[in-house]
């Protein structure tokens, strides 16, 4: 029995028959079902029959080179497969029976034989971390790595990124980069061994949105908890929003900007977009990594706050309309003496911050805090490093949308 | 003219007709709209025309004693109304625009002139500030107010509290107090001067919920942009989730556990809940407030952890199912070492923390931190002020439901 071989499985009463995986235990056999879905079953007492042998050429499928070109066919668009690691590049580790993020941008055309034939890929590899270890840092060369892609000819890029601080990259990428083509950020759930793996359906869906008309850093992910459509978020407007259903992401304060039909791949949009080709391609990749977010809750030690003096800027994660406790509006008033950008977002999520309805607003208006409008916290944190590193104005562009961060202008009500 | 009267405006060319309510300046008639709705004019160019004199005896409804009684009708239960403050019991200060809290509870019954009728009330007021300014030491005074209100006979309590910090309040009563009545928290999103304002329909609603059989605490805020229904939220999994629509609160991972028609009275459950009586009156208010919510953000300062050296205990605010980067992991396992009491919770919100899934999180509960289960991080952090003041087992407790913040079991996924 070799990978690729299509074989019967059948253990405790149970049969099992899809096509044989790389596997990176000898205990376990992983199994693709026809569905789509990767199991493992323990090899002990297991009994395989092996129906057709290399029904997929999965070993040759892709090279070994840090950035390589499988089977070009030049009628097809050219995608880029950027992976940094995560789920969706992960497998069960059978030793410890965690996930280790273990697989390049090539073991996922081997792990998903379904992308094959769609497009031209290429290949590269800009980390190999589960997404909790993300920096500012690996933001920079993430975006240099699309960028040159992209310069070199990529018609769209998918990257590959762990789905705990997929929000946070995405926004990054879209604040750094000015782009003609789709940016894509997809990821997984729950890895390729398990059988509820969302990993092929959202590497298929992301490269259908790659090659689309929709030019600007999107992440995409389940709609539902089946496997019917992918939603295509804005990056910049995208939370994680549960801890491990496959429709996790959430767009909020408004329906997603598109989604893609799994069966049809088909690719609609809702509302306007950046169409492809209407952007010339740049790259801002400076930032300023002196900035943190502060979350405001009853009871919060001051100590926190007084370690952001000197810092170049904070994020207040407020209450309410943008709040935070009276007392501690002195002490930010010398912060924005000092310099230090002070932005007021809300730990609501959704809705507009609006300093002008009740005294503590109003104070911290006075106290020079910039409203953060309808920004996401998380947002607004990275918006803030790219704005202090690369804009004289901070605060008119901390008030202006760049890349859909800000929702339009609404009432906050009547 | 004076409070009480029915009174026709006219200013601009508009016309507007209704019961002039008691104003804080004199440039300025407040009308009571028939809708229920209260909107302020400009005196100035108003001309004012008294249609009927005094159809609401307002002044006369409750005297001034701190905790007073008012038209006792042995028929009708009595309803304790405790005011903090907040929106529900502000107003529009003209002279800056802002709105300020400046009603106590008696205030409410002037401005919601439709709670007659319902209950026997019983005024009392514990604070009188904007949410953001709530802390641990308001918690308990609070706590132990509702508890002698219902030691001396109220029927239920209705706590008026600012929407900003409404959730945590009413998880530390949660934690802080066994009852056999309903103790029902509502506000306002928008204040009685505004045309829009909410503070009639959830004071009403609230007083019904105030007399239902549930004895849990409730936050009952309005369920949709209209006003026909309000929802009832378990205090420990309810969220302020926008900024300023009315439906702002949203319980966390199910349906609202009942809900209140405003126009029939009607209150139902969707879910069990402890019935009134089922439970002895019991407070347990002391709290240990060394205790600090931190949440985890790419490149994230270490000094933020640094400072919880010697603390009591901290909640983290992780990414995905719990984690936090890896590189903090270390420190982490000193502070626990130390006797820092470390919870996990998830900056999703919704789901559980799993910490057995991936590396980082088998890490971290190598490093003694405590999964959060499915609890809101901000139910949490309450959770353990309480817990660490009144349990020796910590990490029990801290997993354990004690207030319907943790819903029940689920597989995080097959």
């Amino acid at each position: 029995m070799d990978s690729g071989d299509r074989i019967r499985v059948e253990r405790s009463g149970e049969q099992y028959e899809g096509v044989c995986m790389p596997s990176t235990t000898e205990d376990h056999v992983v199994l693709k079902l026809d569905g789509g879905y990767n199991i493992g079953i323990e090899r002990e007492e297991s009994h395989v029959e092996v129906l057709d042998s290399g029904v997929y050429d999965i070993d040759s499928e892709v090279d070994g080179d840090e950035s390589s070109v499988v089977e070009i066919d030049p009628d097809l668009p050219t995608i880029s497969l950027i992976s940094t690691g995560g789920t969706i590049a992960s497998t069960v580790d059978y030793r410890t029976g965690a996930v280790t993020s273990q697989f390049d941008a090539e073991d996922v055309l081997r792990a998903v034989p379904d992308l094959a034939g769609r497009a031209n890929y290429r290949g590269r590899v800009v980390a190999n971390i589960l997404s909790e270890n993300m920096t500012p840092e690996i933001w920079q060369d993430l975006a240099w790595a699309v960028h040159d892609e992209i310069e070199n000819g990529a018609d769209g890029v998918v990257v590959m990124h762990g789905t705990d601080t997929m929000q946070y990259t995405a926004s990054a990428l879209a604040f750094m980069l000015d782009t003609p083509v789709p940016i894509v950020f997809t990821g997984s759930q729950r890895s390729a061994d398990r059988p509820s793996s969302d990993n092929v359906m959202n590497a298929v869906c992301a490269v259908e949105a790659a090659m689309s008309d929709c030019a600007e850093v999107l992440v995409c992910m389940h709609a539902t908890e089946n496997d019917t459509r992918c939603a295509l978020h804005r990056g910049t407007r995208v939370r994680k929003d549960h801890t491990s259903r496959r429709n996790a992401f959430e767009t909020i304060g408004n329906e997603p900007l598109g989604e893609v039909e799994y069966a049809t791949e088909t690719v609609t949009f809702q509302r306007p977009y950046d169409e492809r080709g209407s952007t010339t391609l740049d790259i801002a990749p400076d930032l300023e990594t002196d900035v943190e977010l502060l979350k405001s809750t009853p009871g919060m030690d001051g100590a926190f706050l007084d370690l952001c003096d000197g810092k170049a800027g904070i994020v207040i994660e407020g209450t309410g309309l943008g709040h935070i406790n009276t007392k501690f509006i002195d002490h930010i008033a010398r912060l924005t003496d000092d310099g230090t950008a002070v932005v007021m977002t809300s730990q609501c999520l959704d809705g507009r911050v609006c300093d002008r309805v009740y005294d503590t607003g109003r104070d911290l208006l006075e106290a020079g805090v910039i409203e953060g409008e309808t920004m996401l916290p998380g947002t607004a944190m990275v918006k803030l490093m790219w704005t202090l590193a690369n804009r004289s104005s901070v605060r008119e562009t901390m008030q202006t949308s760049l890349a859909g961060e800000i929702t339009e202008r609404s009432v906050p009500w009547t």
